[in-house]
This record gives structure tokens, sequence and C-alpha cells, in this order.
């Protein structure tokens, strides 16, 4: 990144030209001319996603007191971003709307009354719905959290999301222990390939189901590098052969179910009694399905996870001492995350990849090359 | 009931010639002749009810010092004991075996050993796998309760699963207070009538949900002299009409599922945020089916529930303390059980009225009328 100054308590009269215009603005980068304008990728209705986004450029509003410019570095496809986009999402601004929800910006200039975050901090949404496909954005200092600077910004703007709910989902619904097996389906996504490189760290052993495709060994070898401890495609599950490949483990103490269907109902039917079936997506548009037997006799708990609402409910400390935990492991490649890089201007190729079913990398848009 | 006298502490050679047959006997009934033999309904093989069990005739073995000899008063016939006959019950004893699991006696006579139970006491089994379909037993003291004897058999014949089933359904998982609501199908079994009745108690307003029947209007009529807040039919579930109909009542904070397949799908779609639908029975043997979104953005959980466990898991003292609670509402007219008394020969009519589709009364068989 290119070194820059900056100036704090100073009056605005001493500073460019740019900032004059920006009358409240206490702290900027020296010399540097602020942004009036921003590129976005913006919905002015819901719908499907390659048909409502669309570039736009915006007029950047003043910076308040109490507000935050910042100039984004990158940010995530996530698929609820686009369930948002569709107005199938329970949350989310009303259209019209700038897309997405992580991101990873850095911040340009600030207001006289932001206390906690500086020129030339990195800074991540505090909530969900912030509009993070954009190159700019003003915003209340409250709607920003902020992280350290220490890793690439394709990485720093994709961990809020999907390795924290991959580690919500080994922390909260089982206590683990190096030895035990966990089972999970679409476990090539972003947060199944967290989960096995979380859950090999603890020495636990993951299950990990996925749909055959094209490129199936390559992506079983690069799975297994990660941690993975078993590779199966979904059509083996519940077959014979699928139960004697599992028989010399230990049942599964926590079942993770982004599908639904009859992959959900087969992770059930193998989990351990008194264990959870945790489901945190559902990819395949199909209802979760058990027998009532294995609720019954078996004890088997059917729970979901939603990370919008465990950040509700958490504070804004506990929160990023989770993200901390998750960005340090990533600095140490102990966590590594497949990105895949577009410019913003490249969305829709960015958007191809992201619906495409067997996709292997996180599409990630960079706006600062 | 007659009257009987008791002796305790006196020398079998002081007893009748039965007793003496009997030598390790120390307490029995004076005068009364021991029976030698009992009538059982027992099934050699497990399959289909009406086909493997029969009415036999059982030699009573020795009643050893830590025995007891009992005479059974009352027993039911549940569903989940015609499951075990058919062989699909995930515990029970091996065939041969008499069936029924639960029950109440009257003890006859007591081993020189046994402490805690006299004769004349009024005794359940402890756990499940009893044998409880027979006129006389000779068990251990340790696989026996000894409960109060001041209602009537039937009614304490079968207090011990469908009342207590109710009783722990609504106190294990949801924090119910006055005015509020909870759902469930199967609503007319014994253990949803016991549920009406127990959450009346506590001023909260249950929905039930049964099935169409030729007596509909009656069975409803019943229902709510029982306390039955409202009272719906299958088909009604899901229909615009039926979220009418429920429209200005807070959500249930608690749905009881007994039949699964979609009737356990509509009851999760009305049920609060965080609320959990709790599965005892699978009377449609259908799954039960949830959409993903129910489980992670609304976070319904979906667990299970069976008494054998809960048995299994808690002291007699704890199960005793249940016990008595739903005997004494029993006593005191607070809950009243529906039953239909068929003496223990007319078990096959019995059993017919049990799978009965829209049975209404439980059937409790009767050995001593």
């Amino acid at each position: 990144m290119k070194r820059t100054f900056t100036i704090t308590g100073v009056a605005p009269r001493t500073l460019t030209r740019s900032l004059q215009a920006n009358p409240v603005v206490l702290s900027a980068r020296l010399f540097a001319t602020l942004p009036s304008e921003a590129k976005v990728i913006k919905y002015h209705a819901t719908g499907q996603p390659e048909k409502v986004l669309k570039l736009e450029t915006e007029k950047l509003p003043q910076v308040g007191d109490n507000d935050v410019l910042v100039g984004f570095l990158a940010a995530p496809i996530n698929p609820a971003d686009l369930n948002m986009v569709e107005g199938v999402y329970p949350i989310g601004p009303k259209a019209p709307a700038v897309g997405g929800n992580e991101g990873v910006a850095e911040v340009l200039a600030v207001g006289s009354k932001v206390k906690g975050i500086a020129v030339d901090d990195w800074v991540i949404p505090a909530k969900p719905g912030f509009g993070t496909w954009r190159t700019h954005a003003v915003a209340p200092e409250s709607s920003l959290l902020k992280v350290k600077k220490d890793i690439k910004p394709e990485y720093a703007a994709a961990i809020a999301v999907n390795p924290c709910t991959a580690y919500r989902l080994l922390n909260d619904f089982a206590d683990l222990k190096p030895g035990d097996v966990i089972i999970q389906n679409g476990a090539n996504s972003a947060v199944g390939q967290a989960v096995i490189q979380l859950a090999a760290q603890r020495e636990v052993k993951t299950i990990n189901i996925i749909r055959d495709r094209p490129d199936l060994g390559d992506t079983v070898e690069r799975m297994k590098s990660y941690g993975a401890y078993m590779v199966v495609t979904e059509d083996k599950l519940g077959t014979p052969a699928f139960h004697r490949l599992i028989s010399d483990l230990p049942k599964p103490k926590l079942g993770l179910n982004c599908v639904g269907g009859t992959s959900a109902t087969e992770i059930a039917r193998v989990l351990e009694k008194d264990s959870t079936l945790v489901t945190y997506g559902g990819m395949s548009r199909k209802p979760v399905q058990v027998p009532t037997s294995l609720l019954i006799f078996r004890n088997i708990q059917l729970r979901g996870f939603w990370l919008s609402r465990w950040v509700e409910e958490h504070s804004a400390e506990e929160r990023l001492a989770m993200i901390n935990t998750c960005w340090d492991l990533v600095k140490s490649k102990r966590l590594r995350m497949w990105a895949e890089r577009y410019p913003l201007e490249d969305f829709a190729a960015a958007l191809n990849r992201t619906t495409q079913a067997q996709r292997n990398r996180k599409a990630i848009l960079v706006m600062k090359p």
C-alpha cells in the first residue's frame, strides 16, 4: 500500500480543497484528494441478481461529525448476498440498495466526533446490510468495526461470515474433543472448507460430503490437503458401502447441513445418539426430513444456525474476538481461504462464478487492485 | 376392595398350606390361597399383535427372598406396547414375552428380604418391559414401585406413561406462562388429552389438531370440556382459514408432534421464533419435514421425547414425584382419563379398539373385575 500521511486536530482550512468542501472532516489523508463519487453495484428492485444488479456511479454524501469515509479494498459475493438481492432473505435493506454484506475498507477521512477509528485504519461492517460492493462509502462510525491490517485484503474481506460461521458451528453445538468425528455436507463450500481446517486443528476428524463433479479428484486432493479426513460424494450417502466406510470410526458427534433433502436425512441417520444436526443453509432448496425414530429414540436434535442472529445477540467485542481468532489463523496460514479476485467492474463474471454449482473458489471483488 | 388381613414376621408354618409351599414368603394375606398360576397375554415371536398375542396359563415361580408376588388389577394397551410386540421398538424383552409395559398390581406376598413393599400395597413396574398383561407375577422388589391406593385401578394403571409424558412435554421444552399458546397434533390421544388438561390448569391455551372423524362434533365437545382452547382438523392445517383462525393468538411457544409428515411441518410453520417442536410419536409413519428457513431464520428446534429414556436417566424418587403429581390431579378430577375397561380374556376386543384409527378411549385390561 502506498504511504500516506495523516493529520489530526488540524482545522479544515489547512487541508486541501476537497477537504474544504467537507468542512466537518477533522482528519484525512494529507495531500490526498478525497473522492466525491463512488462506483456501486446496485439493485433498484429485488429480482434475479444477473438482471437487477447494475454498476452505477453515485455521488458521496458529506462526511458528518460522526461519519467515516472509507474506500473499499475487497468484498466477497456470498450466497446470502444474492438471496438478499432476490428478496428471499429475511433481513436486508429495502431496494434500491447496494449489494454485499461483508468486505474490508480503508479509512480515508473521519468526522470531528469520530473517536475509535482513524484514517488508514481498516474496517469491516458492524452489521449485515451495509452494501459492500462499492468503491467508497460514507457511514456512521457505529456501523464499522476496526480490524487489523496484516493479512491480504481479499482474505480480510471474507473472514467475518464464512470462517466465523464455521467457528461457531464447531463451538456452539457439541463439545468436540480430539479423536471425535463430525460429518458435513456441502463440504467444499467456503464454510465447509473452514470447518475442515478448524476441525483438523483440534484433531477432530471430518467426514465430508460433496457433490460429484468433473474435477472430483483435484477437489478431494485439495480438501485432504486442508485436513479432510474423508471425502465422499452425495450419491454414496446411505449406501452399504458408505456405512462400511465409516464403520470403523466413532459415530459423528455433530452433523452440519447446508444442503437439506435426503443429504440431511442420511447425515442424521449416522449421528451418535444425543447429537445435533445443525442446518445453516439449504442449497438443494429441499426441506430437512428425518424419521421420527431418530428424534425419539436416538435423541437427535435438529437446530439451525444463522450468523446474523448471533451477531445481533452478541457484543462487538465478542464478535471481534472471534474474528481475530480466525484472522490470526489466516495470517499464520493455518486457515487457508480459496479466493478468486475480480475487479469490481467484472462483477458479472464474478456473479457467474458464484452461481456455478461446483465452484471451488470464493469470488472476491477487489476495488483497489 | 374387600378387606384383608396381613401378618408380618410370622414363621411360614403358621400360614396356610399354599404359603407352606412357598417357604421363604414371610408376609402374605392370612387365610388367602396364593395363586400358583397366572393367565398371561404372551407372544412367542414378534409379529402382528392380532396374530402373535395369545392368552395362556403359566405356572408362577417360587417367591424368592427378594421377590414380590403381585396380582395385577389393570393394565392399559399403549401404542408402544404393540410396537414392542411387532419387534419395531428399540427396547423390550426378547420373545417369548408377556406384553404390556404399564399397569397396577396389588401385592399378595413378599419374600423375607423385601423391605419397602408390603402385602396389600399397590405397585407399578419400575422399568419398561415388565409384561403387565397378566393376572399375576413374581418379580424382584427392585422391579416395582409402591404407589398410593386412592384412585380407581384403571386410572392408576395408566398414569405412568401417557399423563407423565404430557407432564414432561409441558415442562421440559418451554417455559410456559399463563396466556401462552401451544399447538399439538394427535390431540385426542391419551397424551394429547392429558396435555390439554395440564395446560389448561396452567392457563396455557392449546390449539389441538385431530383427524376428521364421524363423531367429530362429540369429540370436539369433549375436548373442549377438558379445556381445549381450539380444536382443528388436520385438513385445515396450513390453509388461509387456519392462519386467520389463529392470527389473534400469540404464536405458539411449543409444538407437540405424535404424527409426523405434513402435520408436523405445518405446526413448525406457525411456531413462535426460538421455540421447539417436540416429536414423541409418529402415527402417520411419515418423517418429520421442515423447511431449512424455519431452522435457520426462525431458530425452530426439532427435538424428540421418549419417556423410557427419561425414566432411565432419573431416579425412582424423581419419577414417583411426577407420578404422584399426576395421581393427585386424577384423584381430584382435575385430570380426567377416558378409559374403556376390558376383561383380560377379552384381549382381542381391546386390541381391536386400540388399533382403530379414531378411538377416543384408552383400552384398559382389568384382571380383577
